[in-house]
């Protein structure tokens, strides 16, 4: 049976970085879950159709998070006075801790996804915590939301406290093959992604183990890259062996040359670093808000973007405080703009095409053909109602995005789709 | 008659920069306007007297906005492309010039002052327009909104479009006196105070003009100070004989040595320029998002401060887009990360109660005894109900307010209270 109905508003969506593509009043087509094509009337062939008339309402894509942490959605906006070894040491270690209680993380979790669910965000890559009970009822959760997600149970072996440690490498791995084999069973739109936490959290086995499972079974990786002076410091320390952070990983195969990859922060990568992320498709999940609060600085993303390296955002709940990608958006700019006038940078501040093409086509590359309103991709949408910021109709439609950045509440997202099914209308 | 009530709740205010007030289920009563005090239980004087219980909810000083353009409000949120002179000339210019336009004014003015009036702002120094009528027309409807505010005719009589320059430095002055002595006919709580826009818009002349009515009219002063660094050589080939940016208004009396004086920004500040703001006492009105949004770069607050400068904050609508000041709390955090960790800077970053500080009774001491529930303080307050955030029960009030600080929304401020007076309660 086809399924097939029409979105009727102002739309914007972007093909290319740095511009908008915009249409007054057009007709947006879903067409069995997918983006048949935007028009500005209702082509013969869908005559007849329903037509969800939105108003002056913009409709855009869904937006994509790169990177966050739902065992750390409790404690958002809060502890925000460290930086990230001692933040992971004094709060978030201790707090991941009590993903065990599968009774604490049924309720946490449950209020991470009923927010997300109600955010602007339509796709997400998540981190979870070591513990696969836990995990799973993460992902249960979020299977039932609607949302596609790729979830990650972590794996740590080393210089973590002793219970949030796993007990050694093959347990970990043992541990970690069990989850996907069982995820795969259970979910259709919550997939595993390997998640070795970062560099000082993993044995040199347990990436040898990881990498092995990646391969069995074609999966993708997350983790963390140069976030952090002293982290970097440390990892020096610990592999001397490697050229740089992200040759850490490489050297096990787990930085993106065969297998997708998102590395978050990427504040500090050096030249050498830069280059083997490009040789490696590396996606880089720009996390501005939470580089601003654990003082770890403003990644080099204007040099991503001229390399070609794929950009995305992300909300690193909690390091971030807020899972709106709009947020993001609007502190990627507000960073860009500081590193160019702090640094005396000639590097252009980033401007509202951009990161717009960031929280939409360039995160959602790393799920296939989301992220757009082209022809072929996922019917991710969302519908944003800005009234509230005063006379829609007054004002262009590029305007209205970069007001909606600066200004939005989560109460204007007003409705969202992804692939096709209504999360919510209201 | 005498007027008096108590407000119980979770009770959170300042009396030295950086130190917390805190009481849970605290007592906070107010008489004829005035704090009367903090209790724990209700004084045997008080016995009998209505309580409003606001459960959980956080009960705060009003905040204090230092620095905000009530004209530009009509565009916030959008057009951030460029840095200050281009964004005045392209943007700000000309939609002030729409003043002119009392119907225009009254319009948009009334939209300024309806959010103004629902945010968590009790106190605001304000920057009009050139125009009387239109200034006249904005403290109508402030002076009816029960908060209290200091509007400023702004004078400027060079260096901008002909139709936002006044005819010359004696008609400014004469509409200056017939405007001060209008509105002080006129209005209690809506105070006029002297606006000379910033140096490169004001001739000698005028500025000599402006000190003769500070003095015979005893009035405060708000201008800009070393925002942008475009602006500072400027005013340097305006300006050859001043020492520095400051000592262009000092020279005619215009920087604080004998009337309360606000500088909004002092970004760039160089060292002698801030020996001389801490001489004459001037209040620096640290607006960090417009900073941010303007490319103009970081203040030195920690300097500030460490030099015994009083500090406030500003949301300089529209260079920031948002009037609320909980998110100048954030954005001031935020900042001065980022100066630290891209300056290597050793000054250490602000934190919430140094940020809280300047947002209540730092701002506030600028309108006297306000910003704080000590004894003989006006009695402004807020009431926030943080349930949304998730169990406050769970919090201190101290974790309770940074979250609050990064993840409020405004109808988060369920009540408002300005000299005892309630502006609202929702």
């Amino acid at each position: 049976m086809e399924s097939i109905f029409i979105l009727k508003g102002d739309i914007c969506y972007s093909k290319r970085l740095g511009e908008l593509q915009t249409m007054e009043q057009g007709y947006l087509v879903c067409r069995n879950g997918c983006v048949e094509g935007v028009y500005e009337e209702i082509p013969a062939d869908f005559q007849g159709v329903e037509v969800k008339d939105c108003g002056r309402s913009l409709i855009i894509p869904g937006l994509v998070d790169l990177h966050m942490h739902a065992p750390q959605y409790s404690f958002r906006g809060m502890h925000m006075d460290l930086e990230l070894l001692e933040w992971l040491e004094r709060y978030t270690f201790p707090e991941e801790v009590k993903y065990k209680d599968l009774g604490y993380a049924r309720d946490m979790y449950g209020k991470f996804v009923d927010r997300l669910t109600y955010s602007a965000t339509t796709r997400a890559c998540i981190f979870a915590t070591i513990h696969v009970p836990a995990t799973e009822i993460l992902m249960e959760q979020l299977e039932a939301s609607g949302l596609c997600t790729m979830v990650g149970k972590v794996n740590m072996d080393r210089n973590a406290p002793a219970d949030l440690t796993e007990e050694n490498a093959q347990v970990s791995g043992e541990e970690t093959v069990e989850w996907v084999l069982d995820c795969r069973k259970r979910f259709q739109r919550t997939k595993p992604i390997l998640t070795p936490r970062f560099i000082p959290s993993c044995s040199d086995e347990m990436l040898e183990n990881l990498k092995k499972i990646q391969m069995r079974y074609g999966l993708p990786v997350q983790s963390h890259l140069s976030e952090n002076v002293e982290e970097i410091v440390w990892v020096k320390e610990l592999c001397p062996e490697a050229e740089f952070y992200g040759d850490a990983y490489d050297r096990f195969g787990l930085f993106g040359a065969d297998c997708p990859t998102i590395m978050a922060h990427c504040v500090h990568c050096e030249e050498q670093e830069i280059q083997r992320m490009k040789e490696n498709g590396v996606f880089v999940a720009h996390c501005p808000e939470s580089n601003m609060n654990l003082a770890s600085g403003i990644a080099p993303v204007r040099t991503y973007l001229e390399e070609g390296i794929a950009v995305g955002l992300g909300s690193d709940i909690a390091g971030g405080t807020t899972e709106n990608i709009f947020s993001a958006m609007m502190h990627a700019i507000q960073a860009s703009k500081l590193r160019q006038s702090l640094m005396k940078e000639n590097a252009a501040p980033l401007t509202i095409p951009e990161v717009f093409y960031m929280a939409t086509k360039g995160g959602g590359a790393f799920f296939g053909r989301v992220g757009s309103f082209e022809s072929g991709y996922a019917f991710d949408a969302l519908v944003l109602d800005d009234s509230r910021l005063g006379e829609p109709e007054k004002h262009s439609i590029s305007d209205r995005l970069e007001r909606f950045v600066y200004l939005n509440q989560e109460i204007d997202v007003k409705a969202k789709y992804v692939e096709g099914r209504e999360i919510f209308w209201r």
